[in-house]
């Protein structure tokens, strides 16, 4: 535990030395946790030349205490605020270049910490330690595959709850209870059920709408274990003879397959877009589908990099995305089929294929 | 729905025009739902002299035709970075004073923006819309009474539960599957169950330590219903004899009942925060009362003013705040007793009255 964080903090240093960096600022609490393993919130750490202090405060003496053995910690009352703890450590009367994370570093505290260093010069940097987390360790994959698991156990828990007089709220209700009583911390993202005319909604909030005379519903849901997360979408198909539907289905199955044999290291995150992209346009749906393929994701659920039609980051082995094409049609409904991947050495392991995804087997899920 | 949020964007536009600003650039997500219904993301509202604009994306066509009935506004593509949306919004050839959200912008969106609209004068704010927010109107209200009724209903249905084979992350997992089922969206934010020492770590997670042997158990929670929030603790007895566990106990409940005693419009923040603690402190508590003694919510879990040694803001009829004390001793455990208030006209009244909380209530309860 204490050698991966420290392993992870050296990366950091070594980078920042180069740089001739004297103190790198990680401000992102998502970063903060990474490089420390610390799971509170409303701290700062400092990354310095041969050492790291946390910048945290007493609500959290024993978390700190419990979660970063080893990590020098400075701990602020609820009177000073976090920028000027900066002040006091840095010292206001010595100077140096001072890294600051761009990405998500406020304006108003940015002046702030300007305010606090009058002899320091301040250098953006962006996605430093991001970089870093593209590509996921034995650890974190461990994490990951096991968010994967728990979100699917919950989702075969739900063949028995889904019933006609069930609404979008039930199944909701019911798939993240599931997924906390198979052992997640917690869903990953809200949720997103919508059955029928509502699938068309891509980022929708599940209504009071029963599933009673619904053609289909989508479900997007992911869990969170160790902190990391999964991102999953399946669609509950009820009836089962509807020929639009299951075309519809059959052109998004055929993109997603696409997309997923093509992905490998060396291939950029633009082409593989390309490849779901061009499945779904030929068959004349190219505008209904209103988003890029798939993300990256780890202790966020967005991560870079993004399969969409402008990055062009090379995919590596350790990077874990999803794949997720879709087709909305309004008013009608929309189908959506996602998986997490891993890139590997030589292609890419369907980390969520034990959940079935073939027309015919879906249908027989429900 | 409509008038409550044009009505909102007039109070901005009004102040923009008397502060000579040609347009206001709202960023934090929940101010633009505050300012007009859309509860999706990633979009910004450009509050002009005469006229307001959505920069959305084209996921979101038909949810923002749904909650933003009236409100003009521009779907960019999947391709096109919201500040870019903001350069072909409001011309990279006209000139003009933009109002920017200080406080929630990032320093990298903030630059990009700067090069978007070269011939601009950027204007840094703070609060611009956080200070509308701290007076909440009667719809808020209504949904804050039913995010508190949700979350007391919840609580409620415990009592069954909480036996000594459970676990914190039982407790947990029941609390916030029953605030669904009375209704709940969500929860306000991950819950907090303690027992025991571990009730000493003021935001610590629940562990999987059962309650068996255990004298007490903290547990703070909320709900959320329409967007808004509830925020709330208690803290189970089991040891009804435990000398210790009550003296502490009835100081934390004293402060608590002398804080809200004293609140009343025309008081200033840091005051009632001064109340609370002068009774902690007389009882040879002070340095194990390490936080602040309450915040507003509403929209958010903790917004501004807060009852804080440091906030001098004056108290107006129409604002919303926990009153929350604490003792925390490492090693042996900790009580936190936290209720929400409403500033009235005349003092105050306890929005989370019907959860009783003297010593031997809340011994009954269990």
């Amino acid at each position: 535990m204490i050698n991966r964080f420290l392993k992870r903090r050296g990366q950091i240093r070594r980078y920042a030395i180069k740089q001739q960096f004297d103190a790198v600022l990680i401000s992102n609490p998502i970063n903060v946790r990474y490089l420390t393993g610390f799971t509170g919130g409303d701290s700062y750490l400092i990354i310095g030349r041969s050492d790291d202090l946390l910048l945290s405060d007493t609500r959290f003496t024993i978390q700190v205490e419990e979660e970063c053995l080893g990590l020098d910690a400075y701990f602020r009352s609820a009177s000073e605020p976090l920028t000027q703890a900066v002040g006091r450590t840095l010292g206001k009367t010595t100077s140096g270049k001072l890294a600051i994370e761009a990405g998500s570093l406020t304006l108003a505290k940015y002046d702030r910490i300007v305010q606090e260093l009058p002899l320091w010069t301040m250098v953006s940097t962006q996605n430093l330690v991001e970089e870093l987390r593209q590509i996921k360790d034995s650890s974190e994959r461990q994490s990951i595959r096991k968010a994967i698991d728990t979100a699917s156990l919950a989702f075969f828990a739900l063949k028995k709850f889904i019933t006609p007089e069930r609404s979008e709220i039930d199944i909701r209700n019911e798939l993240e209870h599931r997924m906390r009583l198979y052992g997640a911390e917690d869903k990953s993202f809200p949720t997103i059920i919508g059955a029928g005319a509502r699938a068309a909604l891509p980022h929708g909030s599940p209504s009071s709408q029963k599933l009673a005379g619904q053609s289909h519903l989508l479900i997007d849901w992911g869990a969170i274990t160790n902190g990391y997360m999964s991102d999953l979408t399946r669609v509950a198909i009820f009836a089962k003879k509807d020929k639009k539907l299951r075309t519809i289905y059959e052109i998004v199955l055929k993109a997603q397959e696409a997309a997923i044999r093509a992905i490998r290291p060396g291939k950029r995150c633009h082409e593989i877009d390309a490849v779901a992209r061009s499945v779904i346009s030929d068959a004349g749906h190219g505008k209904h589908f209103n988003h890029g393929l798939g993300h990256s994701f780890g202790l966020e659920i967005h991560e870079s990099p993004r399969f969409s039609a402008g990055d062009r980051t090379i995919l590596k082995a350790g990077m874990v995305m999803t794949v997720e094409p879709g087709i909305y049609l309004k008013g009608w409904g929309g189908v959506r089929i996602e998986d997490d991947i891993l890139v590997t050495k030589t292609g890419c392991e369907v980390l969520s294929r034990f959940i079935p995804k073939s027309f015919d087997e879906i249908c027989c899920l429900f």
